[in-house]
């Protein structure tokens, strides 16, 4: 039995039938069995033994064994040999919004099958720091226990169905999430987490059974919830870590999160710096008119053509748009900036050089799309407004980009590879992105975007016991970094609200194709 | 931290405050203090974890720490350390007919309280067998575990009460039992146990959290349940054999648990054999009209005078007698056959050598009691029919204790100690039990009754976690010898249905008592 692997593994065991000469109990057979593959120690729930004597004497002694390798060796279930049986896990992306399952063959390592909720949470705040308050009641801080808890269930079911097995079939689950959703879920207390000096309960948490937080899937299944580095740098970040691998390279990488909580992570193989911070609501389409999530009817992308000024979108579902999304926006402000619609400080410029540029109650704005050709329709517009909050939360992200570099003694063209993560980070355009300086010019060659991350990583716990082991490692390694705090800071943020900054030394790309306009 | 220790130990935490600097979570905060002592690994249940943050900041971070030591190390409860807390286990002897507790100071070692019960379970059958045929419905099996687990939750309550703590504070139980009784306990099929080729559930059962099996201690209190040798051979005989410390010793000496079921260890340091087979019932008083268990009102010692056959007896309670327990029985034989009163083959001499032999229908009887003594009202008599099934059970108990020391080619005399275990041996006369030959004819000085080793083992497993190795060692040098079986066997049972012996020369000192009488 090599050591790394799944944390769920599934042992055939041809066992011996007792005879006069070997009458050893029926339990201690089976692990001499998985003693023999080398798989020593094996603890043994009560109701797994409880019906261990059937199986055995139903399957002629001839059974698969399916041992949990977390947090310590336990025989999860005995299934007769000759049924198929296949070996899966859940992992599951706990996000304030969405809560995200991907189901796992552990065999092959293969997603066979993902789905995707709204957090039942929001009934109690869209935002974490309202849940917060919501669950100092104790009854309360169970409420949002069991909706995370029921959330996870629903998804287990959804997916169980869609293959053609039972819920019970899963014999794992591992969870990654930020510090404040992964305290909900487990039941613990927040109050200190938003409370100088800013303590969570746990950092790792235990790893519990299914059953301790009332998820409909084996019950013995071992939850893994993916450790924290404190309040602010949750699991959902190490995943992130992980699944770029910047601890295990040469070069100094950064790996960053982009949202209303960002965090950015700088480093290799010998030094992790770690620093999150918030870059307000606007890059998630909380501070902008017709901003909104993601989601099906979201414009994710726009293009406006620098002669006809004539705008071209993509809507998410392909059908008639109800919103803007984060990718959506940047690319919005990106091409208003490159057309000259507006200028660096972010503001309309007048002549407006487009008809869409309208004036509404003295206040100008953008026509995205039109009444006739919106979901709800009204227009979707993008007004001053909307573009200055959009520019506070740029500026706010460049500068905590900057204040992480800075603390290595880096430039950001001394980096290895630019990782974008998460949701937001997985349909972000990079040349857009650029070009409103809220990320750095660099060649784009050196952005790579990783998706979910925080599911990837979660996957990959469950398919690697070093994997757990691995972000201890990483935890181990990090330093967290204070942010927004500095004068400096405030002078940085201060120089980068324009277009794409006011050090257009900065951004050569941007300038030069500034100067060909 | 020394390596042995009781399986449950408070460890005092004296955890700096949280800084700024150090914002280390609050499960991580004690785990590093319980590392700084040197336990490291300790797993946390969610229960522990969700009560962590009030207790540190109630206790100012001065807190005592429950670590279980087994199966795993982990983190039972926190408390404050200024508050006065015991460490308390509960140690169970399961007997078919008496369920014992013992409440232990496991700082001290001292038991602070005891307390014995009926086992519940009789209201499905005195005998094992009944209960085991009951079991078969896995309904019935569940309510043999229900009554075993309620008996011993009210043991805990009991003795709780009486110490002034709640059952809560009882963080561990071991249970000490024969096979049948174990697999009771833990609500395990027995089906195969009284089947060929005899095959327990388990012989080493998992450890189990106390809420598994619904006892009302604390929830994650361990059950240590001791391990069998197989269906025969359960944990009270290994307790036996642990107490006795027969396994240690160079010279080779014997351990046997007299009573219906009788084991029989014999052995040193170098090799352990154990045998088991069925006296009778006569032993206990189940084939006696007038026997009764060692309970209140049940005589337990009877003398007759040599010359004038007066005769005089101790009650337990000091009350009036309700019959004759097994070390009665045994007294009773043996001043029979010493005054003459019955022969060699058990048999009644007339004429009767005492007022007190009389005939009834036909057939003889002593009195023991008469009418106007007992609590009854009516005469306490020793007839015919029981001398014969006591001379049965006497007779099988000798001959197993010679095929056992056959089996490792020995005499009696050669025997370094001769161990008197369970209920029934604590209250033995050995002089007595000799006279009648149901234990061989050695120096007095040889026999040592260790009283209830199943209860005193099952203390020290909860008081040493090397106790429970030690068992495991035990286990594993241990060889199971088959009886009752051969034609031999058959020989010297028939032999052995003599007062003390068909062979005289067997039963020296009875002997050369007999030779002055």
């Amino acid at each position: 039995m090599s050591v790394d692997g799944p944390v769920i593994r599934k042992i055939r065991l041809d066992l011996p039938h007792p005879t006069d000469t070997d009458h050893a109990g029926d339990l201690d057979r089976v692990l001499r069995g998985l003693k023999a593959q080398g798989i020593i120690g094996v603890q043994t729930p009560l109701s797994v033994v409880a019906g261990l004597s059937k199986i055995l004497r139903t399957a002629e002694f001839r059974v698969t064994a399916t041992v949990a390798f977390v947090p310590i060796l336990t025989l999860l279930r005995l299934e007769p040999a000759n049924t198929p049986s296949r070996n899966f896990g859940l992992a599951v992306d706990l996000g304030s919004t969405n809560i995200v399952g991907a189901l796992v063959d552990l065999d092959t390592g293969a997603t066979v099958g993902e789905h995707s909720m709204l957090n039942p949470q929001v009934e109690h705040g869209e935002d974490i720091l309202t849940r917060t308050h919501f669950s100092q009641q104790p009854s309360n801080r169970k409420r949002l226990q069991v909706q995370a808890a029921s959330a996870v269930s629903l998804i287990a079911a959804q997916l169980a169905i869609r293959l053609g097995i039972s819920a019970g079939d899963i014999c794992c689950i591992s969870v990654s999430g930020n510090t404040t959703m992964t305290h909900f879920f487990l039941g613990l207390e927040t109050y200190h987490l938003c409370r100088a000096p800013y303590v969570p309960v746990a950092n790792y948490f235990p790893i519990v059974c299914a059953s301790e937080l009332s998820i409909d899937v084996h019950p013995c299944a071992p939850v893994i919830v993916l450790p924290n580095v404190g309040s602010y740098v949750g699991g959902d970040a190490l995943a992130g870590v992980l699944v770029s691998g910047i601890h295990r390279h040469e070069n100094v990488s950064l790996l960053v999160d982009i949202g209303t909580n960002a965090e950015i992570v700088i480093g290799n193989r010998d030094f992790l710096l770690v620093g999150a911070g918030s870059a307000g609501p606007g890059l998630e389409g909380g501070a902008v008119r017709h901003g909104m999530r993601a989601a099906a009817g979201a414009i994710e992308r726009i293009a406006i053509n620098p002669q006809t000024h004539a705008i071209s979108y993509h809507v998410i579902g392909d059908g008639r748009p109800l919103g803007i999304c984060g990718s959506g926006l940047i690319d919005l402000l990106a091409e208003l900036f490159s057309t000259g619609i507006i200028d660096s400080r972010g503001k309309f410029l007048l002549p407006a050089k487009s008809s869409r540029v309208q004036l509404h109650d003295g206040i100008a704005e953008f026509i995205v799309a039109e009444a006739k050709d919106t979901a709800t329709g009204a227009e979707i517009c993008f007004s001053q407004p909307d573009i200055d909050n959009l520019m506070l939360s740029k500026a706010a992200m460049y500068t905590m980009l900057s204040v992480m570099t800075d603390a290595v003694g880096m430039s950001f063209n001394e980096l290895d590879t630019f990782f974008l993560a998460g949701a937001f980070g997985a349909y972000i355009t990079a040349d857009k992105a650029v070009t409103i300086g809220i990320v750095p010019d660099i060649e784009l060659s050196k952005f790579r975007l990783l998706g979910n991350s925080s599911l990837e990583g979660a996957k990959q716990v469950l398919l690697s016991v070093e994997a757990l082991v691995e972000i201890k490692r990483i935890m181990s390694a990090i330093t967290y970094v204070e942010m927004n705090e500095s004068r400096e800071f405030m002078n940085d943020f201060m120089a980068a609200r324009f277009l794409p900054h006011t050090d257009l030394e900065r951004f050569p790309s941007v300038r030069d194709r500034l100067g060909k306009r």
